[in-house]
Order: C-alpha cells, then sequence, then structure tokens
C-alpha cells in the first residue's frame, strides 16, 4: 500500500509527515536517515511501551543508536507539571543537548506532554512524534501546540513547538479501541465541516473503508493532515483563522469539562462529534445555515457510530447557566466576549465574535430540557 | 537628561527598549499607551516590590488599569519548577487571557522567570519587562531568552520569548549594592571585547560617570543593548554568532558552580569578569592575541573593581579536572566537542569550535597553581 507524504511548510520549521501502513517498523530507517545526532530518548506509556518499545530499540540498536526510555503513566493526568518536570529530568539527567533528538511514541496525551518538555529543554531540542491514535494522527501531528494541564483547565500551560518529523502509522490504528477509532474520525469529520465539503461528501460514501483500513484510511489521513497544514501555514500562532479548527470544540469543551472527564462517559472526540452538530443546529437557530444540513450531519456521525448530541451522554449533566460559565473559560475567549465557530453551509464554518450570551443561553437550555438522565 | 530608544528588530516580535532616569514613575503612562488591554498582573520579589510596588499600583490606578501582584522570594531560587508553577497559578487564578500581560519588575531572575512564565501559560502572552538592576537592563533585557534552573544546571529550561516593552529606569541602578553594579558592569565591557573596540575605548575614558549616573550611564546601556540586539537580530535562536554572547561565561559558570553558587564569594558579572580575561589569556597561549591585550582589559577591569584572576575568588577551588567537568556541562558544548569563545585582538572575538580539551586542562593547571587559598 502506498506511503503519502504531508509536508508541512512553515519557512525554517517545515516538517514531513509520513503515512502509511507497518510505519512504525521501518522507522528507526525513517529516522537514522533523520538523526544528525546519536542520542536518542523516546517518551512514551506504560501501554504503548508494552507493544512497541523492545522492538523499537531492538532495531535502533542495529543502526548504532542508543536510546534513553522514559515511561510515564498512560493518561491524561501525566499531562500534568509534577510528571513534566519528571520527562525533563530524565533529559536532562541523560545529557542530551540541542542537536539531539526527543521521540514521542503515543497518542495525543504522550505527543503534547513530550513536545512540551522538547520545546523548553535548553530552549528547544529536536523533536520526532510517532502518533500511535488516530486523533494523534490527524490533529496533534499537525501545527505544534503542545502542552499540560492545570486545575484551571486543559492546555493552559504550553508552547507552539513543530516537530521535525511524523510517522503515522495507520496499521497500528487496528489495535485501537472502535470507540477511540471513532473520537479520531469526529476529527477527519471536522475538516470536511469546515472547508472541504467534497472531502466529507467522500467521507459519507468511503468511511467504512477508513474505518477497515484500506487505502481509503491512509487518504483520509493524508488530507486530514494536508487541510490542517493548509490552515496551521496561514496563522501558525493562532492570530485568526487558525481557530476555525476549534469547530465543535467550544460546546465540546464545556461538555467535557460537565462530564469531569469521565472517560467512561465522554472521550474528547466525542464532545466533538455532539459539539460539531450544536454548531450547526445554532447556526440554523441564528438562520445562518438550513436545518436540512443539520440533519446529513448527524446522520453520517451517526452511522459512524458517534454521538450526536447531548440526550447521548450518560449520567446527569449541570444545568444551562454551569455550562455557560464552561464556555466562558474557555481559552478563545477574547477579552470577555464571546467568540464560536460557526457555519453558512457545508464546508463553510466562520469565525463568529461577539456572540451574544442570551442567545447561547437559550440554545443551550432547549438542549438542555431534552436531556433526560436515565439513571436517575 | 535625554531619554534613548533602542529598538529591537525581529519582524513581527519587534519591540522597544526605552532608557532614561526616573522612568520608573512615568512607566505607567508609557505602558497605558502600549497596553491593548486592562487586565495586567505584575510579577517581582519581596525587596523590590516593597520600594516600588504601591507607587506603581497607585499611578496605575489613575488609568483605571487594575493589576494583580504577584510576589516571589527574591533571589536566586525563585528560578525553580515550584515558583514557575505558584507564578503561573496566580495568572491563570486571575483569568488573564493571549491578549492581556504581565510585567516583570525586578532584576534578572524575575525577568528569567517572569517571561518564561509569559511564554508558556496559554502558549503566550503580553510581557513587558522593567529591569532593576544593571546586569538584567544590559543582558536580560535583550533576546528574550527566559528560563529557571534545574538540579542539572542553570538556565537548562526555557524559551526564547520576546517582550512587548522593556523600560529601563537608569536612576534606580543608584540604589544597587556597588557590587553588583560592577557586575552589571562586566557585561557592558564583553559588548566592547566582542566587537566594538570603539566603544572600550570609550569605556576606558568614561566609566567613572557611568557608574556616578550622568548622561554617560544612559549611553552606555544604550550602546550594550544596540550592539546584543545586533547580534540578536541576526541569530535570534542561537544557530551560530549568537554564541559570542558567551565570551568570558564558558570560564565564569565553571567558576560559579565551582563556588557552588555562592553569592558571598562570586556574584555572574564578576565570574564573567574573570572568564573574559582568562579567555583573553587563554587565546594569548594559543598564540592568537598579545599578551598586552589580556593586561590591558585586567587593568580597565580592575580599575572599575572588578576580579580579574581565579585567585581573587575567596575560598577554596576544586582541582583543573573538577572544573573540566563543569565547563563540559556547560550547555554551549556541541556533541562533546569544546567551544570557546576566543579572541584575536581587541574586539575581534570568533567562536572556537573543537578547543582540545587537552590544552584548556593545561591552562586551568597552570592557573590554580597560582591559586592561594588564603582562609586554609
Amino acid at each position: 500500500m502506498k506511503t503519502e507524504t504531508v509536508t508541512v511548510n512553515l519557512n525554517k520549521r517545515s516538517y514531513d509527515i509520513v503515512i502509511g501502513p507497518k510505519l512504525i517498523n521501518k522507522a528507526t530507517k525513517i529516522i537514522a536517515s533523520h538523526l544528525p545526532s546519536t542520542r536518542l530518548a523516546i517518551v512514551t506509556d506504560a501501554n504503548v511501551s508494552a507493544i512497541y518499545l523492545p522492538t523499537f530499540q531492538e532495531s535502533l540498536a542495529e543502526y548504532d543508536i542508543g536510546i534513553i526510555p522514559v515511561v510515564v503513566d498512560a493518561g491524561e493526568k501525566s499531562k500534568s507539571f509534577p510528571v513534566l518536570e519528571t520527562v525533563i529530568d530524565s533529559i536532562l539527567a541523560a545529557k542530551l543537548e540541542r542537536g539531539d533528538t526527543i521521540i514521542a511514541l503515543g497518542g495525543g496525551v504522550i505527543g503534547d506532554l513530550t513536545g512540551f518538555a522538547a520545546g523548553i529543554v535548553r530552549r528547544g531540542i529536536g523533536f520526532i512524534q510517532i502518533p500511535t491514535s488516530l486523533l494523534a494522527q490527524v490533529d496533534s501531528s499537525v501545527g505544534g501546540k503542545t502542552g499540560i494541564n492545570t486545575t484551571h483547565g486543559k492546555n493552559l500551560v504550553g508552547v507552539f513547538y513543530q516537530p521535525k518529523l511524523v510517522i503515522a502509522d495507520t496499521a497500528v490504528l487496528d489495535t485501537l479501541p472502535l470507540r477511540e477509532f471513532r473520537a479520531g474520525y469526529a476529527e477527519i469529520v471536522k475538516y470536511g465541516l469546515i472547508d472541504q465539503p467534497g472531502f466529507f461528501r467522500w467521507l459519507e460514501k468511503n468511511w467504512r473503508t477508513v474505518f477497515s483500513g484500506g487505502a481509503e484510511r491512509v487518504e483520509a489521513i493524508a488530507c486530514s493532515c494536508r487541510f490542517k497544514a493548509a490552515v496551521v501555514e496561514r496563522d501558525e500562532h493562532e492570530a485568526g483563522e487558525r481557530a476555525l479548527l476549534n469547530l465543535g470544540h467550544t460546546f465540546g469543551h464545556a461538555l467535557e469539562t460537565a462530564t469531569g472527564y469521565d472517560a467512561e462517559r465522554l472521550i474528547h472526540g466525542e464532545g466533538v462529534a455532539i459539539g460539531m452538530v450544536l454548531a450547526h443546529e445554532f447556526s440554523v437557530r441564528l438562520n445562518l445555515a438550513s436545518s436540512d444540513l443539520v440533519e446529513r450531519i448527524r446522520r453520517h456521525l451517526h452511522t459512524a457510530g458517534l454521538p450526536t448530541q447531548i440526550t447521548h451522554i450518560p449520567g446527569s449533566l449541570p444545568d444551562a447557566d454551569t455550562l455557560m460559565t464552561y464556555i466562558a473559560q474557555d481559552k478563545k475567549v477574547t477579552s470577555g466576549a464571546l467568540t464560536f465557530i460557526l457555519t453558512r453551509g457545508l464546508g463553510q464554518a466562520f469565525i463568529a465574535k461577539d456572540v451574544p450570551q442570551a442567545e447561547v443561553r437559550a440554545f443551550l437550555l432547549e438542549k438542555l430540557s431534552r436531556h433526560i438522565d436515565c439513571r436517575r
């Protein structure tokens, strides 16, 4: 099967994303050809390291490349100051210098944490990403957003830091739980909804082979990276247009906060799926788009097995006013005004500033009134 | 007295350094005219806040600008992960957004710590520096190096992050202990020795008025900022030429490590003064420069009250091999080879890569044999 390469053009910080099946087995060869130095640290989590680390170490040994493994706990809790400090301490103890390289092998948590560490150790050290989840391959592999969480919210501390190379092994995704694959798929759909109506139509036809792992999977991931790269290239530091990538995320983040980031109830991509439907419904309410559009999007996400409305979240949710607080806390707030990504049609998303809080609240009240908590 | 403005040209990240006496009293007016927003945090230390914070708060109130004070302990120990986390927590608790501003009011420690916090909170938030030490005004105010220390060494974790504005009040320096003023002066001399022989000659003539606070002080600080800016503009991220600014620092840092960063024995600028003399002596030893040059530099630094040789450091020092370990640990090491800033004459410094370790060791042995520990 063909390997696709997407180049993210950011002048001196440009890099390639190599996408294809079984790349992890060839990764050492790709890395060896990219590496200017011989000192290498690899940050991964306990789950991923058990599956891939030994093979990885063995094949690097063939190239006489030593490796310093740094294994952290799996899960969102590792995106914290204490774990960041531990990772940095391991890197410094191994005496890595600016020209050396840190590899992130794992999902979004590992990528965000490792990228942040790489960005601040000695004010920036080489960084290669090997994302092992669909979400990480289509989202965090492009654009250099790195960071950790604090008690005040998610991703509130971090840097923009671009990797030197991303290796996305599409076969690794076969071992993902279906629910996680679906959640990553929501981000793929998002690119269609932002400004690629043709891609959305293609997904409506081809989503099954994206899921089953055909050439269409490589294609869908490559297209997603390409679309995201185009936005990031025009606005690396999110001064404007890049905010479009937050389609579905303002509502989605509020729902994640509302469920206390309980992965049994809601995971990020599911929040984004519901959030995208809400963003489209809210656009209809503001007379910006037609209700047919909402139905079409809801149908596709539902067919792919994703939740599409607040009522699909198990357990009780806070009231509209509490959700409004979470929305206002979201970092996409500019000087107190609410900024939303809304749409005028299929693949016609835009940044709406100064959205009236009262409208959002009324809309949420309506959505929540239909929410029946089956566990009560 | 005239106020000087030095512009650091870094495209979108360009900023002004305003230099002159009594600027702290006018700072609020300058800030108010620069500020796009109204939320403002000010990070300072216990010593500085006692002198300047109340006045500062009062005069900002005139412009209806609220202020969130964040006061940390004075001293190098605040450049640590725990203090960084505290500062970030205060900023996030105050709900500062990307368009808001954090002011660093203090010396190098406050500037480095606050700049790092500003660079990583929400992946970058506005930052204004009001340096209150001579060292901070002529060194850390230009170039955006920020960071904290770890058990592995100084400044090993940080980012390059440029302020939006620097306000250097030259009258504030009258309250500095003489020893600290002298240490800052060593960095001023450094610019002459790197590539400004004319400036060095000017300093030989005018250093007394720089110390006493005449227009020459403003001039010397403005020149230093201008010289450093020129280097930084050509090499913002220290890929090459910027390393010249480390003249005297490789030896200097090793001596600081050797004295355990005990400020009673040696402070940074003093280490740099001795380090600059050593770098020139070492250049003579390698037949790169004449011994007259060493004498001239030693004389000027000595006249200005600075230590100029290892024997001037009180207390016992480790042996040459231990010092060699400290030198190799210094972050200016590239793939194991020793890089030094050496010189071919007055103001003719250059980056020497692959300096033989044996030569450095022999040189240090010689220097240390003359070191008599008076406290033994």
